[in-house]
């Protein structure tokens, strides 16, 4: 390689803000906190990448094909995802020299990510674990790819061993509410392995009466709860039946990703009467619609009852580009957000459970117009309510400043839900969560050189986002504020 | 107490930027116009207070119960809203041991405040106009509390001194439509007293025939005005009636409180007809609805006839969380703003009047989305229209800026209200004027310092916001600009 | 003119911001492209001014009567539209003493446009076009007038010698789809003349049904291309003969102001039904919107067939305040923009054209709160789509910032269109695109001095935005990344 190839290096007071007594403070706070543990209470790593401990085939499979964040932008740029083995296994035809063109591609349209987390978190990736030392493009593109690969091959590289030099304390894995759970299991029981993999209950798909498969998957909900789904109390019984198996197995959380977050509450009468028209194929659209808002209600109530925290992921348009959904299915880049409404949309659900001790409502969001106007307030009312942070699109060292800006007057610190990666890019998670780390540090410190807070509460205010709020609002027990 | 308590101080340069060029030219704006009197057009002080002038009764009456900016983030942790005092008097029990519970939750809670404007007024509070010196804390409550008492039975504590000691030249106070206002005629007879205490019409009940308490209060506007509501021509010449009342009583504005800022102009026999629809009982949402859009584009056709400043105050659902309302009534915490349209809804409104020259309408927002897009191109081009500045939720430092950066670009600062604090907390009162006057120099070092604005004409700038802007914009005479 | 006059004087630094290290970095940033030509590839200067090349009449007549940005602000402060030269010509009375009577009201309002970005590019006019060193004022009024008069006169400052002096390289206008377009032929035969001067294709009118005046418009569609416009095959074909047309006079692009941005497609036969209804006169409001929404997709189909790019600028609520409209006619100030939706509004355009190679799509908005949430997600997936720059009222310093804080983290830098003007103004074009090259290289040194991104890849990247940018989004061909 030539000597002018530009080396990739991460400085260490990267994130922190530019003025020099605020650097000098966010220095402070961030060093406070930069070793602690990484609690990582909601995301998306297949847990079987934990419990069978395989090496990771190789770079692209593990860093390009499966995050959308990285997919989107290349197509943006015309390259088409089969290209970037979206859906797509060595089996069929994606093989090495496939994924190796893949990784070139990123590595070509390197300066496409100018300015984005993607880009920040990848350099992170490959310099901070695999020792990259050159900046990527068309010409380092193989260098990079053969030196990622060689670490691969060793067992410091596979899932558990990463995890571990990663710091990860506590992952939570996303799950179908009829999934056995079986490796999380495995995990437990295992000794050998100190982190906490929890699963968390997704039951999107079942709550939803509109969809095509709704039946089918109600169905497969009687089956594997061993309770009759052809009633609404039966489906009622089943849904609380696997929340609580998940509780069994160490869940903590219940998660909703939905397309508005208004609820209704239903007569029963009413409620089964829908079901049973929906079963039938013959509920109308706002019957559907009514059952759907419903049952997010019926969450918070079972939520009450079992003590599942309950976060909502509302206002994303999924595969808004109806023909790359046609060839490459969900979750490829194509999901655009919409504008939500939380503070009509929740009151029924919060007039009925806002209130009740044993409630836990973190609400989330991509339209970061509700964060001052509606989600601080609600949190700075309700005891049951925080206020998620900076999810998807959003979890970028802008937005999360701005989070902090629209939501900290209203609403504080401890009204907030701590970090959360929510990635399926394994790899990134200590990036994201240092990331988190440095900009809440550079948030703290405006407010120490503007003597609004002082220092020594700064301190206390990083240490309680970075270890407290997670573990309070997610029940993780441990140590708590 | 311990010798490691840690200190209350307030800092000279608090909330002026970290960046030395621009605190320097910050510290000599907000000098220039530091000590300047307060012009307070919007609030909600009671008038009796300062009329009767009697002592307060203890720190947690005068600073915790009435303040639902506190309460609401108290009840977030979980401190039950009866616990602070909120709708109870010493004859229901909140004795002084309650109340000197309440302020010990307060104290214990302070961390709860970080990063908020309520602790940073509450300092000011307790270190300028008590002389606390030791951060609030479980610990130091209780000595916290006795030193507050003690002050409170001093002369120079009780309402009318601590007015003149704030530097207070005009307070507005908000008032029903049917109040003699004689608190108003007995300030205003005494020669003793040197502040201007000016009464505001608030007609948001005589307005919306969907309130099931409305028939009954436009029976007793009747009887005030002497004139017969029994019709809606006489409903009509109640409320102007009563608006010239209020003038003649001192008053300069009416403020409007709605859910939504729509206007509407009915056929006068339409109107006539819902509200002898309303009158009986027999009108429908839509027409009440109706009845009520119409009923906000009269009262500016009023203001252009009497001259009352017309200020509207829309998106808040009230009471959000009704078992709480049922329990403590209104104004104790769970108010959650919504979105707001203005563009659409105004312009019948100001089709009719935006051009008259004796009429002004202030529009205030919790909405920050509609500065830019909405209400800077509205003041922009209407003679009549001003925007307000952040109100509640949002009158708050970070939001204070994004405020002058959203506004200003399009509007300048001549079509801004003057600060306005909205606050029925008394002793914040100089906290909150003192916090608009730093940031305001904030905002403008920032243009000084990228070479936008000569310092001469930030120096006029920041004395227009403080000084003739609201007077001006209220019409309260004296110099202007 | 006394001694004490205040100067007006523009700093070099201006706009850069003010942390020492920021602006050290800015400024290099800034060099780089500070003399590179002017690239406008859509604006509103009369293509007359420059292919007649006539002295202009006053400086009233040039850089007041026009702006709209500039009288909308005056007659918010009382001066009648009508004292401005608005609609008015020599012919209507407006004479030399109205025209500097005109110039003498923005002189005393100069301080109303404190903090606006048309005070900051006034000044760069007024100093840096025509040598004026002393503030506007009401004292100053006449001498500036005077100075810019006796400019007006010399031959260097006729609109071709300014074009040459700002270094314009390319400049559109917007033209209506019956134009000859003789004045770009004349231009384009020039070979005295350097700059490249293209038409845009601008059909609003010819595509909203319900305007009284679309009918008589579509008849006069099928004279000028001689294509019988009686049906609704005849009138796309009469379309795509006039975008043909265009495209041959050197159009790149087809521009859409529509109120709001959503797309549908109808069936040939009811698309044809309405139109023939419309046509007659018997169209509901539903058919008419229906009709115009697929039009709108229709420019899409076309644009991937001709080639045209195709922008679109909506939200806007045209001629507000009625009686304004009717004394002056559109484009003179009270144009209030509204929210706009874009995710589920285009998803039936991008649904079709969203992947087509030969499109290529261009959202603009003043509704900043679409950034984040919806224009960067589009633009980051979709091949098509870039993000406009901000337009109009947000097409201002601290907007600028924000745009590029909310759509660079998830769009990065090149999925944005480069700078567009967009203005009547013509003496403004320089200051505006340097305005733009100022905030840009602000804002790339924030991600330098934070080392998100190394500085040679930052004067990559300015360099990109001022050339390779519009370049290729506009397909202008020369230079491309």
């Amino acid at each position: 390689m030539s000597t002018t190839t530009p080396p990739l290096e991460l400085h260490p007071d990267r994130l922190l803000p530019a003025d020099p007594s605020r650097r000098e403070i966010s220095r402070r706070l961030y060093e406070s906190v930069r070793e602690l543990p990484i609690i990582s209470p909601h995301g998306h790593v297949p847990p079987s990448w934990i419990s069978e401990d395989t090496p990771f085939r190789d770079p692209t499979s593990l860093l390009i094909s499966p995050d959308h964040y990285i997919t989107r932008m290349l197509h943006a740029h015309g390259v088409p995802l089969s290209d970037l083995g979206v859906g797509r296994e060595p089996g069929d035809g994606f093989d090495d020299a496939a994924a190796r063109s893949a990784f070139g591609a990123l590595c070509t349209h390197w300066s496409a990510y100018r300015g984005t987390p993607v880009r920040y978190w990848l350099e992170e990736e490959l310099a901070g674990i695999f020792g990259v030392t050159v900046r990527p493009s068309a010409e380092t593109a193989d260098a990079i790819y053969d030196q990622i690969s060689a670490k691969l091959s060793e067992p410091d590289f596979r899932p558990r061993a990463l995890m571990d030099a990663f710091g990860i304390e506590v992952l939570a894995t996303t799950d179908d509410p009829c999934d056995t759970l079986d490796e999380h299991a495995t995990l437990a029981a295992d000794t050998t392995f100190a982190s906490r993999v929890v699963p968390t209950f997704r039951p999107d798909k079942y709550l939803d009466p509109a969809l095509p498969t709704w039946s089918a998957d109600v169905d497969r909900l009687g089956e594997v709860s061993g309770i009759d789904t052809g009633t609404y109390a039966g489906y009622i019984a089943a849904l609380e039946n696997r929340r609580r198996y998940f509780v069994s197995r160490g869940a903590v959380s219940a998660d909703h990703g939905v397309i508005d977050a208004v609820t209704v509450i239903l007569e029963t009468a009413e409620a089964s009467r829908i079901f049973d028209a929906a079963r039938a194929g013959t509920a109308t659209e706002d019957e559907t619609t009514a059952l759907r808002r419903h049952m997010l209600t019926e969450m918070a109530r079972m939520s009450c009852a079992d003590g599942l925290v309950m976060t909502i992921h509302p206002g994303v348009r999924r595969n808004h580009h109806t023909p790359t959904w046609e060839e490459y299915g969900p979750d490829v880049g194509c999901d655009i957000p919409i504008a939500v409404e939380y503070t009509d949309a929740l009151r029924p659900l919060l007039n009925a459970y806002g209130t009740h001790p044993n409630f836990t409502l973190v609400l989330f969001t991509i339209d970061e117009t509700v964060y001052s106007r509606e989600l601080a307030p609600l949190a700075g009312f309700y005891p049951s309510v925080y206020v998620g942070v900076p999810w998807w699109f959003i979890d970028a060292p802008e937005a999360i400043r701005r989070f902090r800006s629209t939501v900290t007057e209203t609403a504080g610190f401890s009204r907030t839900s701590g970090f959360i990666d929510d990635t399926r890019a394994f790899c990134s998670i200590p990036a994201r969560h240092d990331m988190s780390r440095r900009l809440d540090a550079g948030y703290l410190s405006e407010l120490v050189v503007e003597h609004r807070l002082p220092e020594d509460e700064a301190l206390e205010a990083i240490h309680d986002l970075v270890v407290a709020n997670p573990r309070t609002v997610f029940k993780l027990g441990g140590e708590s504020r």
